[in-house]
């Protein structure tokens, strides 16, 4: 039991939660975007991150504070809170990063937590290895080693109220992703980075994050809070709170703008080649893209970094927002659409619908049917779950159509796409009062199929007759034996 | 050739275009979103509609002004634009609406074209019939007579330099729709709007709102602008900007707003119910849900206006970047997950996929697979047309995988869903250089099939061999007899 972070509402596997950061003094809302500070170049001053963005945590870097004398003496007198002008929780970076890129730091953990702590940080990090994707599973196995030792250390190291990180790596290996969670959570460190993503989410490998997520948190606890380390782009990041993390930093709003680009829900663009600000925050209500363009380079950088912020924290609202009214899937399957690779994400995500299933809320406001994969949601999987627990009288009637006036079924229920067979009692029960399109889909079909599949499995002794709207062949191949169909367009219903 | 529409950019059926309004001596970029103004209630002031906003042209009704003493006078005396305080374009709505509510109304066309160039309109309307849905064909072939009628007398008045408006009715059959457009596109009025929607976009009928806009489009020429009347809820802009709709106005941000609901871009929420803003514009950077609770009502009455202002016009500034970009129906297809009721509208807009390819540009930087219905855009089929008109050999293999190192067919070509076969040399032409999921899906390999079959149907002779990685049998079922097929994987390539 972790009881500095308190899950408050569930949505499939993402959640809202409130993090203690006691050396703060402070409770920090998740989902949580941390803005990353670089503490040589302020794109915006820290404390309008917090007062304009509402910004209640950042994450700044310990090791380049600690490798550059000018900064480190003022941070070290200051402390990091005052040098940065920052009231909120602040989380350090440990030298990780660096030691992916360049191979090699200067600094053990126990220094580097040392350090983290005499600077006033509120969550430190150790020197894990993020080994990167597509490595042998030799290499993998033996820097895992590496990132344990690392953790050992942190957790015997004097850090007061400090939380600290416990990265879990494991490269593109899901059983080594458990196996690191479950070690992680073993610890009794605080906050579980996921790590090593940058490199999968650079080249677009929604899928692949998404199974790297599934297998750390199939190690941790359920109310370990997990971090996507790097993970910033607003794009991803429904996706990624659906998958079950938690906090999230952003370098990209920065980095992004100095090269000019511009980030949407959908994916990124360019300032040189926007005729139109898609988008209505502050910035890009008050100017235009040619207006922007025309400004002196750094002021061009600012507003676009703004920007940026803007619709990434605009979108940490929506996904809030979407997880207390139950509808963070049908933003994950809207966000699905800015790029294949973001469907092939979602795809990932419910591919492991039963992972969602364990916390997705029994009851909601209403299921919306608004693509192909919506027959995949959890809430399909669990209805077909339960029709094997419903009392089923010998001879019965599944349609699409009212129950015939005259008729000798022991019953008739109805037949609903993408659900399958239910009674008419239920009709008015969550998900099945779910709202589906009238030009309806083989998918939908399929599942409802698999509905019916269910129900037979489970009364082997059960006549099952079902009369459909004409239903595509791939969805009666789908059908079980012995049952008998009738194609409600044939009766002229 | 109407010479106040100038069409710039095209994409799928939607474009951007230039109306030039001569009375106002202003040019209006399409898709343009008329704000409505009541004349008796400003909720948001004019001058700020076009100076915060945006908006270069409004709709007023000059019947409410002409039954209203008080400021029937007053408008009369120093013309609508002095009176409300815009100097931008100014349309005119009749009394029509009022008609359609009230069943009666005391205006004859003739006198109302006469009174809106009285009090200064730019763009002024007859008094059509708004037939609603459903009614007997009888009663909508009655009333657009006398539709007709109207646009003729409307044809007949002095109108000086005022632009007049030409309704297209004909209630939910497409034929008559057909008719409509084709009589009012043969009179010298100027700009046609499709007239009695908001019966049914009230119901979510938005496949009807599709059908509606194609049958009038039919009959309408490509270069007239028309106007979708009663349209002006972010969630279904860029289906009606694909459809081919340039104009629409929006009274749901002031009416929304007086009902404490706040628009978004897939539905509506009430302001009641919600714990976070999912927007940035200025109103939802400053405040929070339970800030603007807090206010009286008319200030959070007018705050709300505002969002619901803000986030409209947004979404006309990402349609007009989506044409510019070539990516509409790539937008298109991410709203479509706001509702059930969208996802008919945009399976009914592809389903007049015929249509849009006529305008669809030839080229575009990137085709993205985001959903089985991108298998349907008019990119694929227009592949599927082309297919007929490529050289084939006798021999011929097309496959997913590389050619083999050795083989006795006269040409190896790809096979890439949804589109199909095509010789590699157009490997790096649009739209075959699309992006596609790894996890790719039945419709993709449906489509590819399709295209395997309109190849064979142009070469009879041809013998054709399909390299597949595993399609479902759906979609091997949709080749043509003759066509061998090896499954790729169990060539363990």
């Amino acid at each position: 039991m972790r009881d500095h972070f308190e899950i408050r509402d569930h949505d499939a596997a993402g959640r809202i939660g409130r993090l203690t950061v006691p050396r703060a003094g402070v409770t920090v809302e998740t989902p949580a975007l941390l803005p990353v500070v670089n503490p040589n170049v302020l794109t915006i001053e820290p404390e309008r991150l917090g007062a304009e963005f509402g910004a209640e945590m950042l994450i700044t870097n310990s090791y380049i504070i600690r490798s550059t004398d000018r900064i480190r003496d003022q941070v070290l007198e200051r402390g990091l809170h005052d040098y940065l002008g920052f009231d909120g929780a602040i989380m350090t970076d440990s030298g990780s990063f660096q030691l992916a890129e360049y191979g090699d730091i200067d600094v053990t953990t126990a220094e580097i937590i040392d350090f983290q702590r005499r600077i006033g940080s509120d969550v430190a990090t150790p020197v894990d290895v993020p080994t990167p994707p597509d490595v042998s599973r030799e290499r993998a196995e033996r820097e895992l080693e590496t990132t344990e030792r690392a953790l050992a250390d942190a957790a015997a190291a004097e850090t007061g109220d400090m939380l600290v990180n416990a990265p879990v790596q494991g490269s593109t290996f899901p059983d080594l992703r458990e196996a690191a969670g479950r070690h992680a959570a073993a610890t009794d460190l605080d906050v579980f980075p996921v790590g090593a993503m940058v490199p999968l989410m650079n080249a677009y490998r929604y899928a692949d994050v998404v199974e790297a997520v599934f297998g750390a948190k199939r190690g941790l606890d359920a109310d370990c809070p997990v971090h996507l380390f790097g993970a910033g782009h607003p794009m991803m990041l429904a996706l990624a709170v659906a998958a079950g993390c938690d906090l999230f930093d952003s370098a990209a709003y920065a980095l992004m703008a100095r090269d000019g680009r511009y980030l949407t829900v959908s994916g990124t663009e360019h300032l040189a080649e926007l005729s139109y600000f898609p988008c209505s925050c502050p910035v890009c209500a008050a100017h235009t893209p040619a207006d922007v363009r025309a400004r002196e380079d750094d002021e061009a950088e600012r507003l676009l970094a703004e920007h940026n912020l803007h619709v990434t924290f605009e979108e940490i609202r929506r996904i809030k927002a979407a997880i207390r009214s139950g509808t963070l899937l049908d933003l994950v399957d809207r966000r699905a659409r800015g790029h294949p690779a973001m469907l092939d994400g979602y795809r990932a995500l419910l591919d492991g619908s039963d992972r969602l299933e364990r916390t997705d809320p029994v009851s909601k406001d209403a299921f919306f049917y608004t693509s192909h994969e919506s027959a995949r949601r959890p809430e399909v999987r669990r209805h077909h779950d339960r029709l094997a627990r419903l009392a089923v009288p010998d001879r019965l009637l599944v349609t699409e159509s009212k129950a015939p006036s005259t008729h000798d079924y022991d019953a008739v229920w109805r037949l609903k796409p993408p659900f399958g067979p239910f009674p008419r009692a239920l009709s008015e029960t969550y998900p099945l009062t779910a709202e589906v399109p009238e030009r309806t889909d083989v998918a939908a079909q399929e599942a409802a199929a698999r509905g019916v599949e269910a129900l037979a499995e489970a009364n082997p002794e059960t006549a099952i007759t079902v009369g459909h709207d004409g239903w595509a062949a791939a969805a009666l191949e789908g059908l079980p034996g012995g049952v008998e169909t009738e194609d409600l367009r044939d009766l002229g219903r």
